[in-house]
């Protein structure tokens, strides 16, 4: 059986006007990204023969079956390809997945993703940050007393026990992502903070603190996806799928074989095998940053270090820009943006924009190859994809 | 760039008890088709490497984000590839193409697909039959009177008022599925009516009478769908997926350039031309019969006929069994079951077993290429796909 690998290419890409966007439904901000992801890539709005979407949480429309449909009426769009695609926040390298497929097969030639919210705006903070703890199964879970927090805070703290991973190794990773963050004037938090900042914020859930926590904003962004040939003749440097992978182990925590170990093990592995290509090879990663212990998490089952060391790995810088490792140049969901479900396709967005050099300050030098990695529900739900320049 | 024409094949089916499920929620439904499924190809469960499912509008898991990895969870199955996919009633013929190209892409070898509800047990049959019929945008279309059936008999009043279609050709359809249906043991409905029934019956919305509507039912199915190589191993004869298609025209029925041809037709003919082979060449079609008029437009735009000769190519009988083109001859959603989002998987399903040559009295004989189409919303999404043996 024959692979996608490397016949298609992200060539544009959007994001909202800022992480705040007062007075905006979930559609017009669609529309908006989209509009920009054309107009960067060079190719007009009929060219557009694929349209996927992952639904939308906030606004009108929520609760739209067909929520890509919504958007190509909308847009005037009258694609032959278009799904709406669910599997929570890892959807976007599962959509760039997607897109490589149906290209690759034949079933279309340019693929926009689009996804966009403004849960602060449209919500007020506090629902939005309610909604998003409430995902998952709350009937069942919430009469427990745990939510979103207090999951991936049983995971920091077993990963302490078996580990002796240290608070001030996870803080470490939101210190790194707010260092980064300054250097991207996109981001909403850019000012430096430091290991003590972290510890001595809020305690959210034994052991995270509030600055271990994702932010809560507004925002999204799109992406265009076409064939490797059409993409030669377009404005930006193509950027490579290279690789894709899924992995799952469970969906309520309960059933998670391990609360140390999860399924971006097997979707980095597939990933890693389809591009022909090891962890020793990304110039940079994008890796979901919801709470700081996901990234050790990641980092540890993705390969770039054993199980374990994830800890020492991020005390020693090594996810710094100008390190080993750079992670989120952007500032990630910790420091960037955090609109809910679209948080994914940003990090999908500086990959591509890594990978074509245009990133200032904050760019990873001859970045070459990338890995973007999404995490949906409490580590249940992973999705590896694998950028490169030709 | 390849296409999967003809290097895939559905290799296992399974259907609820019956087409009333009371007592029973919608997830396990969904395991106990998926179960059958599996147990029709003779596969184990832990060879699944692939899920996919459409989400669920009744019961428990009705808001999941993540509703195919709640199926995962429940039955035991760790995928290496798996989505929600949403696109309302259409979205089991572009399950299959999805299948179908994860499939040949390398991504994973054996998808399971299951969608199964009881929206009658589960809800009232008022409360279903109105939450379907509020499908859609009802905050901006309702206020003017119209809902789903409503919408339908706009399309067959203009296909009457364009080419002289008349409500005894629309009850022919009724009629051939219900004559269909009788043969079939498993289908809810099977005293035959006559189109003087169908035309004495209530008006819904006029020209529609209550038997050019489909009916409302619990049930559902699983597909389970594999590579080529590893269906020939199988106790099932293959049948193949020869070749797909999409078609979007509009999303509110305002929006759509006609009210009497719809985006079948790109969808048909991209199916044909994947496949090689074109309408003439099909035994038997399955139509989303939703409405009868549903069947008229769907013989047209995909080429069984000329435009305008829907109701004529009824009237001559040509869809019925033993004629030139049987046209679901398991008795669809007007006689068989209609459950909502899955009843589109029932048509596919019916494709199979027809292929497979093990369908009793409703045997279309020597049935080796069939056509199955689903349609969305008010004629706006359009998926194909032609299955066909060996």
């Amino acid at each position: 059986m024959s692979s996608f690998a490397g016949r298609t290419a992200i060539v544009g890409v959007g994001r909202t006007e800022s992480p705040r966007t007062p007075g905006r439904t979930s559609l017009s901000l669609h529309a908006d990204v989209s509009r920009r992801a054309l107009e960067d890539a060079g190719l007009a709005r009929h060219e557009v023969d694929g349209v996927l979407t992952a639904g939308c949480d906030y606004g009108t429309y929520c609760e739209e079956v067909a929520h890509s449909t919504v958007l190509c009426e909308y847009m005037g769009l009258r694609p032959r390809f278009t799904y709406t695609v669910d599997l929570g926040t890892p959807v976007f390298a599962k959509a760039v997945e997607i897109a490589a497929t149906a290209i690759a097969s034949g079933l279309c030639q340019t693929v926009l993703i689009a996804s966009a919210e403004a849960p602060v705006s449209r919500a007020s903070r506090r629902e939005a940050v309610e909604g998003m703890a409430h995902f998952g199964h709350p009937e069942f879970e919430l009469p427990y007393g745990v939510s979103i927090p207090a999951f991936y805070a049983l995971l920091a703290r077993r990963h302490m026990y078996e580990y002796g991973t240290t608070g001030e190794q996870l803080a470490r990773v939101a210190v790194a992502m707010r260092r980064h963050a300054a250097l991207n004037p996109w981001a909403l938090l850019r000012e430096p903070i430091t290991v003590e900042d972290v510890l001595a914020s809020r305690m959210i859930a034994d052991p995270l603190h509030k600055l271990d926590c994702c932010i809560t904003t507004d925002g999204g962004g799109a992406l265009v996806v076409t064939s490797l040939e059409r993409a030669r003749d377009l404005r930006r440097p193509p950027v490579l799928v290279l690789g894709s992978g899924q992995g799952f182990s469970h969906e309520h925590l309960v059933a998670a074989p391990s609360l140390t170990t999860f399924g971006s093990v097997g979707s980095g592995a597939a990933a890693f095998a389809m591009a022909g290509l090891g962890p020793e090879d990304m110039d940079l990663a994008e890796l979901y940053d919801n709470f700081t212990i996901s990234v050790v998490l990641q980092l540890e089952d993705l390969g770039f270090c054993g199980k374990g060391e994830g800890g020492p790995f991020v005390e020693a810088g090594h996810i710094e820009l100008g390190a080993r490792l750079p992670v989120n140049p952007h500032g990630g969901l910790l420091s960037e943006a955090h609109p809910g479900r679209p948080g994914g396709i940003l990090h999908v967005i500086e990959a591509v924009l890594q990978l074509r050099g245009v990133c200032g300050p904050r760019q990873v030098p001859n970045a070459r190859v990338g890995l973007v990695h999404g995490v949906g529900g409490v580590m249940s739900n992973h999705a590896t994809v694998i950028l490169g320049r030709e």
